[in-house]
Parts: structure tokens; C-alpha cells; sequence
């Protein structure tokens, strides 16, 4: 590991878990895609690889956005903000970033006092998860 | 409390504190502007109000932003992930939103191997907080 990504690191504040919250953004259109959890390890592999990776926090371990899916998040910048406990990631996102198929996982809306889905499915979750129980 | 507000709540996966992380994002730019926290005191009064209520974990109690700084975010939309643990505020920002004077607080940027700062303070925060320590 560099000295630089120690710099990296340095600057953010991890919670009494290890963890830290990441919003990834489309770079270009400004589309929130989705939240997760980052660990140290996960910040070192994104930064090196230039792809983004996340902890899973319900498999507990790290987690290469589109490993399995093929919708990888290609990084073009990492961002942190003032107090150094939020990561805002820019990405170039490979088809959809949510499990359910949607292109991002803020689908739901509260409107005129009930949820609204607002985005439907692009990719069938069956064809991003093959034989995956759900 | 409308029924409608509490089905609201019901959809929501609060954390073992009782809190979840709020983005609030510019509703026509799509400039991420902040991270914060709500209870469900805070997703209440959001909703009632129309205006965006946080719960400040540093100072134990409801935070409407804005109410030091003048700094109110509009609520124009809100939001919920597929996993129902991540809340996406579309909102009008009044003025900015950082408590350093800038726009947004993701002002810090990861480029060649170090901490960049990508954007200078728009209001003197001595102006945003009179008296304050800081």
C-alpha cells in the first residue's frame, strides 16, 4: 500500500465500526445511483483499482460492485466531505446500479401521502444474479 | 400525526439508534449537497413541515437546517432506497449548505495522490453563525 492512499485514509472518519457511508453519483447526469458501506479496505481497492468497492455489511466482506452483476462502477473521482465521514463517489455506472434492476435505488417516492414507485426495471434481476435466491 | 405520516415511517429501516442517513441533493442540478441523519422526529417534521429536519447527533436534538443560518432546504421530494435504510431529499437549497460557507460539502477531492480542495467558502461562516465558536 502507498503512503499516499495512508493519506487517503487518514482524512476520513471511520464510525466505531470501521465503517463509512459512500453515495455513489453518476458523473455526468448528477443521478444519485445508490448507498453503501465502505472499511479501510474497501476505500485501499477502490482507490487502487480505480473501481469502486464497498463492505457488504450483510455477507462481511468486501464487495466489487459488479462482481457478480457484471454493473461495475467505474471510478472518476472520490470525494469526502467537510466533517470526513461521507465518501461521494463519481462514476461512470456499467448498466444499472440497483439489485432490483432499476437504475438507481431511489425509486421510491413520497407523494400525496403514500409511496409511489416512480422507476421500473431495465434488466430483469434474474439475468443480473443467475440462480441467486433473491 | 397523519396515519399517512406513520405509513411513511413504516416503510423506513431505522438504524439500532433509531436514525438513517438523509442525502440531500439540489432538486434541478443534481449538486449532492450534504449527509445527515433523521429519527423519526425528524422524518415527521420533514414531511409536515416541507422543509428539511434533521437529528443533529452531536447536539442530541432536532436540527431544521437553517434555523442558526438561515440556510433552509425546501423539501421538494422525498425519497427512499430499495433497502428502505438510505432517505434521498430533493430539495431548494437557500443559499448553501455547508456550515464552512461552501455550496456543498463534498469539497474535498482525491486527485493525483492527494487531498484537493475544489471549492472556496460563497458566505463568511462568521456570517452564517454570529457568535458562534465554530
Amino acid at each position: 500500500m502507498t503512503d499516499a492512499t495512508e493519506e487517503a485514509l487518514a482524512a476520513i472518519k471511520f464510525d466505531t465500526d470501521g465503517l463509512v457511508p459512500a453515495i455513489a453519483q453518476q458523473h455526468d447526469s448528477g443521478e444519485v445511483l445508490m448507498v453503501a458501506w465502505m472499511n479501510r479496505d474497501a476505500v485501499r481497492a477502490t482507490l487502487s483499482e480505480g473501481r469502486v468497492c464497498y463492505w457488504s455489511r450483510s455477507r462481511g466482506k468486501l464487495w466489487r460492485k459488479g462482481e457478480t452483476s457484471g454493473q461495475v462502477q467505474h471510478l472518476r473521482e472520490f470525494r469526502l466531505d467537510c466533517d470526513g465521514d461521507t465518501i461521494l463517489l463519481l462514476v461512470e455506472q456499467d448498466g444499472v446500479a440497483c439489485h432490483t434492476g432499476r437504475r438507481n435505488c431511489f425509486f421510491r417516492a413520497w407523494r400525496n401521502g403514500g409511496w409511489h414507485v416512480i422507476a421500473e426495471p431495465e434488466i430483469d434481476p434474474e439475468k443480473l444474479y443467475p440462480g441467486a435466491a433473491g
